[in-house]
Parts: C-alpha cells; structure tokens; sequence
C-alpha cells in the first residue's frame, strides 16, 4: 500500500465543492431550515451553579398563549437503573435531580413564536436548595470540597476509593524507570503550569429542527460533525431504536470537536412529540458559551531531567484536567501526546479528572493535547536553554522517529518529526534577527490522528458523473479531498465528481467527524468503493471485448486489455461504459464499508516570533511558521488551511481567551467582545510548510491534518513571550495584565 | 429461481410504511415544499389550437411590480439541429414556433407573489398567425387537413413518403398468414371501434420547486413518477450534465402513468438561473387538463375470424391511435398487447399514430392497451355469440399457455391466462342470474410488465434495523413489496425493516416507476442487495467462529455453521452481528444494480355486470369481478387495490369519461364537474381474485400488477352494455345519451 507515485489529481488544489454555496449565501446551515406549522423552542435554564431541584412546576409556562409543550426530565426515560456515565450524559441534557453549572438545562417549552416561547420559559417556576458551587479544580480536589456527585467513587485514586470525590477518574502511563532516569539526569527542571477553559469559538451556534412522528419514527436537522453520533445519542436520550431517527446534517459552521455532542436534538424531538408539531432550536451566544462543551482547564506540572549532552533521562507528568460538570474529559489524549516527541526511555505520566461547577467540556480539536503539551513542551524549551543546546537541537537530539516505542503504546512507522525540525532549522524565519522586546519560541506538537468506521457509496451517471455519497459532515474540506481521491483512484477529472453528504437513512454509517480521520477513513471508503466500480467496469469491458475481466486493466480512466492478450479493442472510458451500462448489466455503482486501520501520526513544529510592548504588557505575535507532516497533502490549500487555522486557534488561547467565572460560579464573560478571540489584525500572515512523510496505511498515505496544528502554538507562543519577557511564565492566557505584572515584578 | 417455498413474510397484510404519514397530514406532496425567498412561477398559455408564433413581446411583463423573470424558448438552447423527436420534446414545453393546442405553454413568469405572477402573465404579448386546427385523428389523416409538422414526413406509409403528413408512425406485427386464415375461417366479425382521449384524473396536480446555483449546480423537488427521468429531461431541455442536477421525489398523489415525464420543471429551473431565486411551479385542474398528457383517443378496427368449433384462424387489427401535438402515442404497446391472450397462427396488426391539435399524450396504466383490447375483446365477445359458444370457454379453447409464440414476439413460460378464465368460471358472480335490462360481460387483459434498470442500497444499523434505500418513486405500495422481499430475503421481521426513496445523487440509477416494473426490477435490486448484506453477515461470522465464510449458512434471519463443520457455535443474529460490526470490519452495507430481464406477463379476466336506466340510458355496474395472475402476491392488499383502482379507471373510461372539444380544438370539460370520473357511489364493491402463477425469472416469482388491471374493464363493460340494449355499441364512453340513442334506435 505504498503511496502511488505520479499522482494527478492528489495534490493539485481545485475550487471546493462547497465554494460557490458558501460565498453566495445559499449554503444552508443548522438555523436555515423550517417546516410548516413550526414551533419554537426555548430552553429554561439554571440561574444557579450548584442547587439541589426540589420541584419543577410548569403549569403556568403551559398556559401562556402559544405554548404548546412543555417538558422537564420526567419525559424522558427514567434515569435511575443507568450507569454513572449515562446517567450523566442524561442529566446533562436536562437536569432532573441536581444542577451542576449556571445555564444548566432544566425544562424546554416550544410555542408558536419565540417570544411566547420566552414567555413560557420565565413562567416555568423551579425550586432549588442552593450549594456552594466549586469551579476550580485544585479546590474541588481539596477534602472538604463540596461534591457534584454523592455516587462519584473512584477506583485507583491514592486513598482506598471509600467515599465520593470530585475525582472522576485516574490514569497512569509509564515505561521505564523514571526515578532512576532522574537519578542519572544532570539538568531536571520541574515546573507547574495552569491553562484556562476555553472556547472553540465556532461562528454558528447550536441549531436543530426536530420533527417526531405519530408512527414514532423521527427527523432531526442539525448542525454537527457526525448526524450517525447525533442519531446514537438523541436515540438513548429519547429511549428509541436508532433506526427510528433520520438525521440530516446541515452544513456546519464551525465545530472543532464541540458539535461532536448533541445538547438540543433530544429536546426539540420530545417537544415535537408532545405538540405534535416540528419544533426548531437555536442557541444564542450565551448559551453556548454557559452550556456547551469547552476545553478542559488544566493544571499540569512536568518534570524533565536530561544529561550535558542534551539526551533526555526522564519525564514526569501530572496532569488534572477539569472535566466540567460530568466526567469525560480528554485526560487520556493528553496524557498520550505529551512526550510522544521524544524518544525517552524512561516516563511516568499520572493523570486526574476533576469534576467542578463549570459545563462540561467537549472536543476540541486533538482534544487534550494542547494543555498538555503547552507544560511538557515548555520545560524541554527552559531545559534547553539550561543546557545552553539550541531548542531545535536539543528535539532533534531526543526526537521520535521510526521504531521509536512510545510511552502511550504503539511503535511508530515512518514519521515526520525530524523532518519538520530539520525545516524548522532551515526556514528562513528561524535566522532572523530578533529586535528589541522580541522572543522567539520554538515547540513541537503531536496527534496520533483517528481511524474508525466509514461507509461510502459511488453511483456512475449516464453522461459518466461520479457521485459520491458519503456521510461524514464535511468541517475542513473532505468533500474537496475525497473527491481528488476518487478523481485519481478512477482516473477521471476531479471536476466530473459531486460528492453529498447524505442523511444517516441514505448512506451507510460513519463515524462522527473528528480527530482527523475523515480524509484518512471515509477517504479510504470513497477510494474502495470506486475500486468497485473499476471492478465493474472491468468487468463491462471485458463483456464487450469477450475476454475475460481480468484480462482488462483500468488506468487513466480508460479499460484496455492487459498486455499480451490479443483482441482489437479500442479503450473504454468510464463515460463510454457508462452509456451503455444499461446494456451491459444495469447501472454502475460501487459501494465499500470498512473500520479503517493504521492511521498515522502527525508531528509539527511551530516557530512563533512575539513582540512585547512593555507600557501595557501586551504581547503581539510578529511572526508564525507551522511546520507539519501530514502525510500526502491530497488538497494542499486545505491542509495549509488546517495549519492556519489551528495555529490561530492557539495563539489565542495563548494570549487571551479564557472562561472568567465569579464566586458564584456564573460565567461572567460570555460573548466575543469580553472572551476575545484573535480576529485578522491581531495575526501575522501564518506561515506553512508542509512536509509529506507519507502513512504506508493508506493508498496514497494521508494521515489526517486537522488536529495537530493547534497542539504546539500555546508552548511556542509561551516560550517566546518567556524569551521576550525574560521569565518563565506559567500560566496562559499570557494577557496583558499578566506580562505586565512579569514585567514589572519578574516572576 | 423457483419462487421460494414456504415464505414468512411474503404474502402477508402490513401496515404500509408510509401509511400514517399520508392518514396523519404529514406526507410531502409536490406542492408542500417551499424554500426562503422563493419565487411563483406561472405559464403563458396559447388561447389557439393551432397557430404560428410571430413574435413575443416579454417587456411589459418585465414591468409588471413583483416580476423577476420572463422566460421564452429563447432562452432555452437552439433547437435547429435537433432530431425531430427532441425538438418535440421541447417545443412541447416551451413552443418557439407553433403552439399545437389550446393551452401549449409559450412563455412563463416568475415574480415574488402568484398574483404578481398572473399579471406578469397577464402582460405577455404574443402575436399569433391562426391556422385552422385539427382535432380528430381521421380528419387528420385527410389529404387535404392542416399539416402540423410541416418537416414530418414518415416512412413506411402507402404513399411514397415525400411529403409531410399528420400520420408520424406506421407499425406492423404479423405472424402466419391472415389472408390464408380468413379463408378458412366459417364466421368473420369484423367492426371499427371508437375511443375518446381521456386524463388519468390523478388528485394531485404537477408540481415542483426549482432551484438553480450559480456554479451551474441545480435542485429540482417534484411530484412524479420518475426522478431519475426527470433529472436526464430536464438537463436536456437545459442543456446542461445530468450530473448537475439533483432530483427530489415528493410523495405522489397519483400518477398512473401521467407523471412520467415532465412539463414544469425547465420552466422553473431556467426561472431560477434567470432571477437568482428558487421558484415553485403548480399546475391549476384546469393547466392539468388542457396541457399534460392524456390517453390516445384511438379508431380501431379489428376483424376475427373462427371455425365453427370456435377455434381462432385469424385475427386482423387496424389501429389508428391519436398522438396528440407531437408523435409518442403509444401504439406500440397497444399493437403488442390486442391479441396477446390468443395462440392464433395468423395475425396481423397495423397501427398508425396520428398528430392533431390536442396535447400531447402520455402514458396511463397499460398505456395503449385498453384501447386495442376493447376492440379485440368486443369482437371476441361478438364472435363467441355469433358460433352460440360460452364467451369464456371461447377464449380457453384459443387461450395463450406456456410455449405460445405471441404475435409481437416472445413465446410465453408460465401465464397464468388459462387459470384466469377457470377462475372466472368457476365464480359465483359469474353464475348469478341475471335480471331484466341486466348484461354480463366477459373481457380479458394482457400487460407485458416491465424490467429496466434498478439500484438498492441496504445499511444495516448497529441496533439492526435494516434500512433500504432505492430510487423508485413508491406510486402503488412498492415500498412495502420491497421491505417484504427484503424481511423475507434476511429472515428478519417486517417491523425492522425502514425504507427511503432517496434522491439522485444519493441512491443509485431506477429507471421510471412504471410499466408495473418496480416490485419486480427495484424489487430484485432489494433482493440482491440483501444478499450482499448477507455475504458479509456470514463472513463476520465465519470469522467469530474462526472457520471459512462458505462454511457458514444463513437462515431464519441468523448465520450458523453448516452441516458437518466441527465448531461450537450459537446461531448469530443480524442484531448480534450488527452489534460487533465496527468491531468485526466495519458497517454492515449491501448494494446490487442490474438491469432485470424476464418480466413476466400478466394476465386478467373481467367480469362485468350492468343494469341499465332505459329512460336516461344509464348503465350503472351492478357487479364486477377482476381476476388477475399477479405472480407472486407480495402484499396482497396492495395487489387487491391495483385491482379495483384500475377496475374503476377502466369503468370510468367505458361509461363516462371524454374530452369534448369544440369547432376551435378548445377543450370544453376542463375539469372534474364536466369530465366526470366514477366515485364511490356510482359503483359497486370490486370483487377481486389473484390467481399466483409465479414468474420463474424473480426469485420471488413477481410479475407486477399495476397495469393489467386496466385493460380488460372497457370490453367487459362494452359487452355488458351491448349485452344489455342488445346492440352492439362502438364508441366510448357509453354515456347515456349513446345509450338511449342504441335503445330507442337500435344502433
């Protein structure tokens, strides 16, 4: 499965199938679709950050003119026989005991217009008994914390796991001996660093329709990264068999791991059902940022401890990572990517969830990884200059590579991260002088990129059009990439394919878009299920010819007989075997549906100039390079997107988004003017190069480019403004007050 | 591919699958789709039958408040090069030249409101150049009528073929020799017989929505028989790919063959590219009736002719079948099927498709051949009395059987004729006495049934639901044929089963709903695709067991090893095995597309018994009993209401049914007061009986059985009458005016 060499299409970089809709304004997203006799559909939600509900009385929200349905908990199927984890992704939805975070969904009303739907909502009257809330992680890990969850006990925590804690859950990698590994270091740095929750930051927030029917089968239109999870869960949610729920995938904008969850589906579905009409649910802003899935605030503290000579001995990580209002953070990832650079025998990574007052957290792109990585890749940083080794030395000095085992499992294939370091060394950017109140960081990242389960379907037109029909929501580009793919797996030009993403009763299944496995994973479906069709139209060609079909070969779009077999016969193209398909045997289709194996992992390196203005502490970031092995890059001005993207991402949870929450536990910045996002003039140009280790994996080597990009920017922006400022900073965001306090008081 | 034996699920009486959809108000027909800013689109109609376009003065209708776009054919592609038959096809959408009928569309308008549309139309100038019209196919196969195509000059008519005419097909089947059959022939009957142009009286009027992108992309949302047909007419009458249009079947409130081509849909699509707007398109009744396609009105003379013991020698058929403006009747199928139930050695059929100024005609269940076989079943009938012989054993003594070589080609397998005739015997309503002014008659019917090309794609759910998804619009219950076969196919209930009609680019290619093909052809790419889902049922399960995939069977809805193989192994169900499937390889999905052969012909037996009003010359159906070899009953409700639907269309079209024009070619009953299709109370219960002889080329044994049903009711209700009034009557409908005319005339 070596990559093909002189590829055509792979590569080049066509206008994307969803150009033209997005620029005009036709493109429908999750708010853009109606039905006749359509209610609205508000959500009432918790005013407190922890409380006890005693009652929920909706008799007077039930009368309010143009309320038709009101619903609490008690709708749904009863909860108590669930497991801890369904119980909580429930309960998430709509509390029916405890509220755990301020904007916690109690009761949902539909009405005939959005005003009475208001109305309804304010009349719905709650009863809480109010606890002290706790929204940070080292407090609500302290004995006398109060506790989210009185049936929290967890195994594998240091005390015997007797009684319930905030403590959701503990986890260990390790390989070696860290402790002698640290015995033998000449140089260890020890530091703690705290990241924020934050953001995704995606334009359109949560929307659906949901249409319940009285045959108990079910529609819902939705904004998200994969409507087959959509219809896992909304079915679980509502107690239904899956295979009673359509789900039709809007386009989307912007999920980046966040629409990887559904919070409204359940709910304007079981309005529907009670009004027995479609009902439609729109987030405002504030609801997604008090009621959606953020990432993970983190407190992480890393240890590293390396010889004169550069080689690293040792290194330690503990990681808590806060998990929101119910367990499920990305801990794991985290803990897996953190050393993942480097080849070390000797690392111990201990890792805690904490449970606190907050929403709970969701993807967000290579979910995990950036928290930690930001700690790990920061003391590998100080520890170079400790050692005086250049920072890009010292990685290529330790750097993973090929037959590196690492500590989280698997022993790497061909990878790319001494390329990228190599690059980094090369790139003009990185032999540019720095100027007053400049520093530059340098930092590595990492995602081990996903596989998982695809489906794909290929049906040839008359006039030989390829349509491609897959069923993974399209967030970055994969319908531009898997119809290269297809283009070069046929042979035939990228601009006769059209690709849909169709609902989840018209394709087959795939998983929800995320972790980068989309082009590697429903590529490989797309890819396969044109390797059908070549099959038959083999097979057509050889019918005509009278020979047998695999005396036939397929390329560059054209069936010829195979050397040595001796028939007159001009080629075929797939369009002239396609007009005739109804003579030859009927219409030309193919199909494919696999659990796709053997992704491959994608190193970066990025560079980040920043630039100090030392009377108000802000830092600017000047410059940026993001160096990333993604594998073959099948639509280059996508994977530079990707790379763009994500770097962008992470300057700003470098620099200055975070949740800021009051003592009461209410968020109290929750919209784009006061969690602030970095817009175009807050960025350099960022620049990109992209280095093509290719994943032997994969017929034409993808490994997946989403992720990685937002992994290093946090540690490369921090260690440049640590440069700039002159001392090690720890703590993100690195905003103005902040810098200005380093500044001012040098720690 | 004997039908299988001891079936499960076949043969039983489901609840339909989009039958609480359509009961609760929640179907989706043609006309319920609408999209945000769409358009009104209205047609401009030519008030002449027959006239020449001098020109089209769209400006004031520009003018108009509220209109967006005009449209004329030149807005449409050049038609000067085009083949005779596709500049028909066109013209008939959009005249550029003549208008060939009183409401031929030669403009139309969209605006943002249908009033707005109506006066843009309103405001359209066309200026006309009358010629005189001709409306009656005989008048216009007289040499000196008004010529319509003055570029349509036909091969194979009596005349050398040099100059235009109105006759634009002649066909001939013959077998044997007919002149040498007459000779020998004791009794001859031979009589013309007259049909009226009638309208399938479908409830629901042609819709659609069109919605044309600026990257040359198009979605078209329609009520028809067809999606698949209508995205290749449309992109014709465009101009542009196939594969840039996306076709969406609403659910259809009747078709009967009406909705198997198109009229509206360019019209709105070229509206849209022009105005940038989606625009919706609906038919007014009265635009039904003027302006789609009704069935030929024919004149058609038969001759017969019998030995005294009643057997056959000599069968004779001149038809002349009206094609309305442009040529497209369908003569063929009538030639075909008139003398198909009889193994006669000599035959001969001439047909002739004639144009005049009326629309252009479509097809209607059977399309050609209640119109044929009322001719040939009236003279059987005459003939049976004329040799004092039973007018059922008459047709047994002559009755086609398997290995009888039909005139218009193939030689039959097992028909089920035969078992007809002694069904009908044998019936108790055919032994009741009949009163005074009472007649029976007796008629039988012949379909070929179709094949085609067809697609299914099946996906298995993880809960193991099985969904199917496939192209053909569901017109008569085949969604619920199809869940059968496919619930028969893996051994899994009925109730698992979810069936979708999918888009264009979303399923692969099925042919047009029609010609009774789809329970068998569709039906067929169910059945195969159930088979690839279950290929890879047993191969998952092989490799659970760990033995080979061709040691595994499957039965009753689970794989187990098969006799003989040494493994402990539980039998595993779909569900079982849909549940490790992510596990074991991937999503479990199936697809097959094939172009199905060896439809197998279907043949029906009416009986018919009316009583007449001899003051008004009413004859109202007091019995009726259709017997039909359906092959195989899938869903025998569904079956029984082919039956009685087509039952009642045909009584319709025998008693009442016409289109009367005036001296001008102007249709004077456009609508359903003046043309008066049966209702429940002028009819009596429709008595059914399927006869099974299975189709050994389905694995199933299905033959269709939505077209049979309408053949034989106009020549058992004609004999009836005949029978009745004791006159032998010619021309439909037999109204009563014609009626008491008989009665008080006899003739």
């Amino acid at each position: 499965m070596a990559p093909a060499q002189g590829l055509k299409y792979i590569g080049t970089r066509p206008v994307r199938p969803d150009g033209l809709e997005k620029v005009t304004g036709r493109a429908n997203f999750g708010a853009d679709h109606a039905m006749p006799g359509m209610l609205h559909g508000k959500v009432v939600r918790s005013p407190h950050a922890h409380a006890r509900i005693r009652s929920i009385d909706t008799a007077a929200a039930e009368a309010v003119p143009g309320v038709l349905a009101v619903i609490t908990a008690q709708d749904f199927p009863d909860r108590t026989n669930f497991s801890f984890g369904r119980k909580g992704f429930n309960e998430n939805l709509l509390a029916s005991n405890k509220v755990l975070y301020h904007g916690h969904a109690v009761a949902a009303v539909a009405a005939t217009s959005s005003e009475a739907a208001e109305a309804g909502v304010a009349a719905v009257v709650v009863d809480y008994e109010c606890l002290d809330p706790v929204t940070d992680a080292l407090q609500a890990m302290s004995p006398d914390a109060p506790i989210l969850h009185e049936d929290l006990i967890t195994q594998g925590l240091d005390e015997p796991p007797t009684k319930a804690s905030n403590v959701s859950r503990k986890q260990v990698i390790s390989k070696g001996d860290v402790d002698a590994g640290f015995a033998a270091a000449d140089e260890i740095v020890e530091r703690t660093f705290v990241t924020p929750m934050v953001h995704q930051g995606y334009i359109e927030p949560h929307a659906c329709v949901g249409n319940f029917n009285e045959d108990g089968q079910a529609t819902v239109w939705c904004s998200t990264q994969g409507h087959f999870g959509v219809r896992s869960m909304t079915a679980m949610a509502m107690g239904m068999d899956e295979g009673d729920i359509r789900v039709i995938a809007s386009e989307i904008g912007g999920g980046f791991g966040g629409k990887t969850t559904i919070y409204l589906e359940p709910l304007a579905l079981k309005l529907s059902q009670k009004s027995g009409r479609p009902v439609k649910m729109v987030m405002t802003r504030e609801d997604v940022f008090r009621a959606t899935g953020p990432a993970s605030g983190t407190v992480n503290t890393v240890k590293i401890g390396c010889k004169r000579d550069g080689t690293i001995v040792a290194m330690y990580a503990k990681l808590i990572y806060e998990a929101g209002a119910y367990p499920g953070s990305p801990l794991g990832p985290g803990a897996m990517c953190i050393f993942a650079p480097y080849d070390v025998g000797n690392v111990l990574i201990e890792g805690y969830e904490v449970v606190v007052n907050r929403p709970r957290v969701a993807a967000y792109r290579a979910p995990g990884a950036p928290q930690s990585m930001y700690a790990g890749e920061s003391v590998v940083d100080e520890l170079a200059d400790r050692i005086g080794m250049d920072p890009i030395d010292f990685r290529l000095h330790n750097a993973a590579d090929e037959g590196t085992r690492a500590a989280y499992g698997p022993t790497f294939g061909p990878v790319g991260l001494k390329a990228c370091l190599e690059a980094a060394k090369a790139h003009p950017n990185y032999a540019r002088p720095l100027g007053d109140d400049e520093g530059r960081g340098v930092a590595a990242g990492f995602w081990f990129n996903g596989g998982n389960q695809s489906s794909a379907e290929v049906h040839i037109t008359d006039t030989g059009m390829v349509k491609i029909v897959e069923g993974s929501p399209d967030i970055g580009g994969s319908r531009a990439s898997m119809a290269l793919m297809a283009a070069e797996t046929l042979g035939v030009p990228y601009e006769r394919m059209r690709i849909r993403v169709a609902d989840t009763d018209s394709t087959g299944y795939c998983a929800t878009t995320g972790g980068s496995r989309t082009t590697f994973a429903t590529g490989l479906a797309v890819i396969r299920a044109c390797e059908d069709v070549i099959r038959q139209l083999k097979s057509r060609a050889a019918a005509t010819w009278e020979i047998e079909p695999d005396q036939v070969e397929w390329s560059d779009g054209e069936a010829r007989p195979v050397a040595g077999v001796n028939v007159e016969a001009e080629p075929l193209s797939l369009a002239a075997l396609a007009r005739t398909a109804g003579r030859t045997g009927g219409p030309i289709s193919g199909r494919a549906s696999l659990t796709a194996q053997g992704a491959g992992p994608a190193f970066s390196v990025n560079l980040a100039d920043v630039q100090l203005d030392r009377e108000t502490g802000r830092a600017t970031v000047t410059s940026f390079t993001a160096i990333q092995d993604a594998g073959t890059a099948i639509h280059p001005d996508y994977v530079e997107g990707q790379m763009q993207g994500g770097a962008v991402q992470g300057i700003g949870w470098a620099l200055n988004e975070e949740y800021i929450y009051d003592d009461n536990g209410v968020l109290d910045n929750p919209g784009f003017l006061d969690y602030r996002v970095p817009v175009a003039s807050d960025l350099p140009m960022i620049d990109t190069q992209i280095v093509e280790v290719p994943n032997p994996n994969h017929p034409y080597g993808v490994r997946g480019c989403g992720e990685t990009p937002i992994v290093a920017p946090l540690a490369a922006v921090g260690n440049a403004v640590s440069h700039a400022v002159g001392v090690r900073m720890t703590e993100l965001p690195l905003s103005p007050p902040k810098v200005l306090e380093a500044i001012t008081n040098g720690s």
